[in-house]
C-alpha cells in the first residue's frame, strides 16, 4: 500500500502563494511568523505520515468492538497514536491563547486537518469532535463549566461528542425527545433519553468524554425553541478536576458501517438508572442556536476531511498508476500513467483536489478575518463570505471527494476492488461525508434558500465580482486567454442562475418548492465556478512564477491543472444553468406512481 | 430491508411498447408471441424476488471461505437458490433450440437477466459466465467438445468461467503467459500457470466448472497472435459424459473484495502437479480473437447487471423516502420523499435507470436482428448498431449505476451508511462493474477508436438520424417541445464532438493520442444523448396513451420521468462536446511532477 506524505508543497503554495499569508498580519497572529507555519506543516507531516497513517487499513480491518462491559475498544494502535497527537500540543493549534491553545490561525489549523483525515480519518473524527466541544463551551458556556472542562479538552486529555440525533430525529432535530428534569441543584439536571450515531461516543483513548446533548426541559415548548443544550460528563468531574464517579450514559451498541470503522459510531443510553448528569450550556430553549454556531466549523472541517481523503486517493492513484506496466505507448511497454485516458483519471483527480483545498483555506482564512480583523465592517463582509462558502465547502468538497475517490479505484483497475490495496477503503470512508454534519441536501437548501435570502445574494455576487477580476486577469494574457474565457463563462453562467433562483424562491406560487428543486443544482453550479476561479489565481501564480526564471516542474504541473479544471471540469458545472432555467414544474407535480 | 420486485411493468413497457415486440417477427420466433414473453418475464419475477433476492443482503454478509482442502463454500442457501433456477430451465433461456435452450430473443433473456442481478449480483455472476463459455464453446468448439460440455452447460448442470487475467496480464492480455504443452494425444493439452480474478472459480454448486483458459502453445509468437483458448474442465468427463477424475487445477485463494462477496473470485493454479488436463478450442494462436466474440455479450451482461442494482436502489430509496417521516411541508409533518429535494434525487435514479435499461434492450433487440433478420443487408446493419452500441451499454450503464447506487444511499441520510439497511451493498457491490469485462477506460477507447474509426462514424452517423427523428416528433407535439429542443441539441453536441474525434484520430500528430484523451468524454456524451433519445421515445409512447383516454398514472410517471432526462440530466452529458472542444494538448504535456 502507497505510503502517505502530507502535501506540505500545496499548502504551501497555497498560504504563501495564494493566500500570501495575508492573515499573518491581522491583529492576534503578532507571533505568528511564515516561518513558523512553516515548521508548523512540516512537523505535522511527520505526525500524519509517520504515525497515523500506517494505522489507516489496519484500523480499518480491525474495526472497533464494544465488550460486554460497555465499553469499547478502538483498533490496535489508535490510542497511541492519539496520544502522541495530544502530547504534541496538536489538539488546541486553533484555540486561542486565551482559553489555553496556541492560537494559530484557522488557515493553518484547516491545513493540519488536512493531513490529519489524509492520514486517518476514522482517527481524525476524534479531535474533529472535541473541536465542537470545544466551541461550544468556548461560546456558550458559563465560567465554572469553561474552568472545569475546557482546559483538558483543549489539551486533548479529554474527548468530546455531539449528541444530535436520535431515531425520529435526524434533518429535522425539533423531533428530539430525550429529556432533561432539574436535579434540585442548581443548573443540574438529570437526562433520560437515546442518541444514535455518536461518533467516538465512547472508546480508552482518554481519560474521559464530553458529551453534548440536546434535550428539553419539562415545561419547554414543541419544535426547535424547546430544545436546550447540555454538558454530561462519562465521568463526572472532582472539585479538584479529576475524572470520579461513573455517570449514567453508556453505550448499548456500535454501528456497523460502510467505513470509517476505525471510528466508533455509538447508541448512547442516557439515564437508564436514575437519570445521567447534565450541566445546561448557554440559555434553556437556545440548544440549536447554539449548536449550529459550533456547526458551522464542523461542517468546514467535513469538508477539509473529504479533501484529505481526496488527496490519499491522488497519491494512491498515482503511484499506483506510475508502478503498473500494461500496454504499449509509442511502441513500448509504458506504465499505465503514461496512457492518456489514465493520464485524464490522474489530472482530474488532481485537479480538483487543488482547486477545493485552495477554496477551503480561502474560507479558512475569511474565517480568521470575520474573528480577527481591525474593522467592525471587514468582520462582517467576511463574516458574510464565510456564510456562503461553509455550505459549498461542505458539500461540494464531500461530493467530490466521492468521485475522486472512485476514480481512484478506477485507475487501480481490478485491484482497486481488492481490499488489501486500501483505494477501496477510501471510498468506503468518504461515503458518509456527504451525510453528516447536514447532507448535502441541507447544505444546498441553507445555501439557496437562507443564505442567498438574507441578502438577496449580495455576498455571493461580491464573490462572483472577485471571479470576474480573476477572469479578467486571465484573459489579458495571451497564454491563458481561454481559460479566461470559460471562467468568465462561468460567472456569467452563475449570475444567470442566481437570478433564477431568487426570483423563484419570491415567488408566492412556487416559493420553497422552487428553492428545494434548484438547490442542489445551484451548489453545484457554485462549487464549480469558485473552484475554476482558485484554479485560475493559481495559473496566475504559477505564470509569474515561470515567467519569472522560475523552473520549478511544480509550476507546469498546476498550470496542467488549471487548464484541466476550467476547460475540461468547469463546463460541466456551467450545465447546471441549463438545469435550473428548465424550471421545476414537473418535478413538484412528480409522483413516483404518477402525477 | 426492502424486498426486491422485479420490475415486469417497466420491461413489458419497453418490450411491447417502445420496441413493439418487433423481434418477435424475426425468423426463428415464430414460436413466441407475447404472451410467452410475459408468462416468462412473471415467472422470472418470482423466482428472483422470492428465492433469490432474500439471500442478497446474508450472502453479502456471509461471503465465500476457502476450505483447507482447496474447495469453497458459498453462502448458505446459494447453492439451493442456483439449483432452483438450473432447474427451472433458465439457464437456457437465451440458446438457441438445436443447442438444447429455448431460443427466447436476446431481448427477453436480457430482461430476466436484469431481475437475476437486481435480485443477487453475486449470485448472478455464477449463470452469467457459465453463458460466456456456452457461447465459446458453440462459436468455435468442434463436435467433440460441444457434444461432452455443451448440454450439462446449457442445463446449467455445470458452469461455465472465463480465465484471462494474470497477475502481470490485466487489460493488456497480450502478456498472458501460463502455457499449453502437447500430452502427445491429438487435440490434448497440459495447462500450467496462474490466473487470476477468476469469478466462481471453485464452488460447489454444480457437479463440474468448465473453464475456458487463454495460454500460449509452446511454438507461440510473443503477444497476441501466440495466444489460444483451452477448455480445462474441474472434473475430467467420462466417456458416458460424466465428471470423473479431478484436474490438476486448484482454487489457492480467494480475493477480499469491496462487494459482491457472495460471489468466489478466485486464483487458480493450473498445473501445480502434472499439468491440467485442457482442449484446444477453436484455433491456435486465435484464442484472443475467440474470447472477444463472446467479450461482446458479456460486456453487454454487464451493462444489464448494473441496471439490475440501479433498479434495485430506486426500490430501496423510494420505500425509504416513503416510510422516513422528518420535517414539514405546508405545515404538515410528512414523509421525506414529499421534500422537493429528495424528489429530485428519487426522480433522477429513476428517469436514468428507465433510460438506461430502454437502451440495453434496444441494443439486444439489434442482437437479435443481427442473428436472425432475413436480408444480409439488415443483419449487417443491426450488427453496426450493435458494435457502437456495446461499449455504451457496458460503460455508460455501470458508471451511471455507482452514481445511482450512491444517490441511493444519499437518499437515506445516516441510515444509508450502516450496512444493515442494504443500500452501501448496492453501492459496493455495482463499484466492480466499471472495472471487469473491460474497464470503463477500454470500452470508451473502443468506442472512439475502433468502433469509430472502422466505418468513419457511419453506425453512429445513423443513430444520430433516429435520435433526430424523435427529436422532430417531440417537438410536433406542443407540451413536448421543449423535450424535443433539448434533444435536438444533443444531437448536434454529439455531430459535432463526432467530428472532432474523427479529426484527431486522423491527425499524423496527435493521432492516437487525441482519441485517448478525447474517449471517456466522447463515450458519455454519446449515452447521455442515446439515453434521453430512448427516454424522447417514452414520453411519445406515454403522451399518445394518455390522449387516448388511458388513465394509467405510469404514463404520467414517466412523462415525469423522460422531462428530467431530457431537460435535467441531458445537459450536464451535453458539456462533455465542450470539453473535447478545449482540447487534448494540455494533458499530452502533462507529467505530475511538471511538464
Amino acid at each position: 500500500m502507497t505510503p502517505y506524505t502530507a502535501p506540505v508543497r500545496e499548502h504551501r503554495f497555497v498560504l504563501e502563494e495564494l493566500l500570501e499569508h495575508e492573515v499573518l498580519s491581522l491583529p492576534g497572529f503578532e507571533e505568528v511568523g511564515a516561518d513558523l507555519v512553516e515548521a508548523v506543516l512540516e512537523e505535522a507531516a511527520r505526525l500524519t505520515g509517520d504515525v497515523w497513517a500506517p494505522l489507516n487499513a489496519s484500523g480499518d480491518r480491525q474495526g472497533c468492538v464494544r465488550r460486554d462491559d460497555g465499553g469499547v475498544n478502538v483498533p490496535d494502535g489508535f490510542a497511541d497514536a492519539y496520544r502522541a497527537y495530544a502530547e504534541g500540543g496538536w489538539n488546541g493549534i486553533g484555540v486561542e491563547q486565551v482559553h489555553g491553545g496556541q492560537g494559530l490561525p484557522e488557515v493553518v489549523a484547516s491545513a493540519v486537518q488536512e493531513m490529519l483525515h489524509g492520514a486517518n480519518m476514522a482517527l481524525g473524527l476524534c479531535p474533529m469532535l472535541t473541536a465542537g466541544a470545544i466551541e461550544a463551551l468556548i461560546q456558550h458556556g458559563d465560567e465554572v463549566l469553561c474552568e472545569r472542562y475546557l482546559a483538558p479538552l483543549v489539551e486533548g486529555r479529554w474527548t468530546g461528542t455531539m449528541n444530535l440525533t436520535e431515531p425520529q430525529a435526524g434533518s429535522d432535530l425539533s423531533l428530539v425527545r430525550t429529556r432533561a428534569e432539574p436535579s434540585g441543584e442548581d443548573g443540574v439536571y438529570r437526562l433520560t433519553g437515546q442518541k444514535i450515531f455518536i461518533t467516538w461516543g465512547e472508546h480508552d483513548c482518554a481519560e474521559n468524554i464530553v458529551h453534548l446533548v440536546l434535550a428539553r426541559l419539562p415545561d419547554a415548548p414543541e419544535g426547535n425553541k424547546g430544545i436546550s443544550l447540555f454538558l454530561v460528563p462519562k465521568f463526572l468531574v472532582d472539585d479538584d478536576g479529576a475524572p470520579g464517579e461513573r455517570n449514567d450514559v453508556v453505550c448499548t451498541a456500535l454501528e456497523h458501517k460502510m467505513g470509517i470503522h476505525g471510528s466508533p459510531t455509538c447508541v448512547l443510553s442516557f439515564g437508564e438508572r436514575e437519570g445521567a448528569i447534565g450541566y445546561l450550556v448557554g440559555e434553556p430553549g437556545r440548544g440549536l442556536n447554539h449548536m449550529f454556531t459550533m456547526m458551522n466549523a464542523a461542517r468546514h472541517k467535513v469538508g477539509i476531511q473529504g479533501i484529505g481523503v481526496a488527496e490519499r486517493a491522488c497519491q494512491q492513484a498515482l503511484a499506483y498508476a506510475r508502478e503498473r506496466r500494461q500496454g504499449r505507448r509509442n511502441g513500448a511497454e509504458c506504465a499505465i500513467a503514461e496512457h492518456l485516458d489514465v493520464k485524464r483519471m490522474l489530472l482530474s483527480m488532481r485537479a480538483r483536489t487543488d482547486a477545493l483545498r485552495a477554496l477551503a483555506l480561502t474560507c479558512a482564512a475569511q474565517m480568521d478575518k470575520a474573528r480577527h480583523a481591525e474593522e467592525e465592517e471587514t468582520r462582517q463582509r467576511a463574516q458574510a463570505r464565510v456564510d456562503v462558502l461553509i455550505p459549498v465547502v461542505k458539500a461540494f468538497s464531500t461530493d467530490q471527494a466521492v468521485e475522486i475517490a472512485s476514480l481512484g479505484i478506477q485507475v487501480h483497475g481490478g485491484m482497486g476492488y481488492i481490499e488489501e490495496t486500501g483505494a477501496a477503503q477510501l471510498l468506503r470512508d468518504a461515503r458518509i461525508a456527504p451525510i453528516y454534519e447536514g447532507t448535502n441536501g441541507i447544505q444546498a437548501l441553507d445555501l439557496a434558500g437562507r443564505k442567498l435570502g438574507r441578502d438577496g445574494g449580495a455576498a455571493l455576487a461580491s464573490l462572483v465580482d472577485d471571479v470576474e477580476a480573476t477572469a479578467a486577469a486571465l484573459a489579458a494574457r495571451e497564454d491563458l486567454l481561454a481559460l479566461g474565457e470559460s471562467l468568465a463563462g462561468g460567472a456569467a453562467d452563475l449570475r444567470a442562475a442566481m437570478a433564477v433562483v431568487l426570483e423563484g424562491g419570491r415567488d408566492p406560487e412556487q416559493g420553497t418548492d422552487a428553492i428545494q428543486a434548484f438547490a442542489t443544482p445551484f451548489l453545484s453550479l457554485v462549487g464549480h465556478v469558485l473552484c475554476a476561479w482558485q484554479m485560475g489565481r493559481a495559473a496566475l501564480v504559477a505564470e509569474a512564477a515561470l515567467l519569472d526564471g522560475s523552473t520549478d516542474p511544480f509550476y507546469h504541473a498546476k498550470l496542467a491543472a488549471a487548464d484541466h479544471a476550467l476547460r475540461h471540469w468547469l463546463p460541466i458545472g456551467r450545465a447546471q444553468r441549463a438545469v435550473i432555467e428548465a424550471g421545476v414544474d414537473r418535478l413538484a407535480r412528480y409522483a413516483p406512481d404518477g402525477d
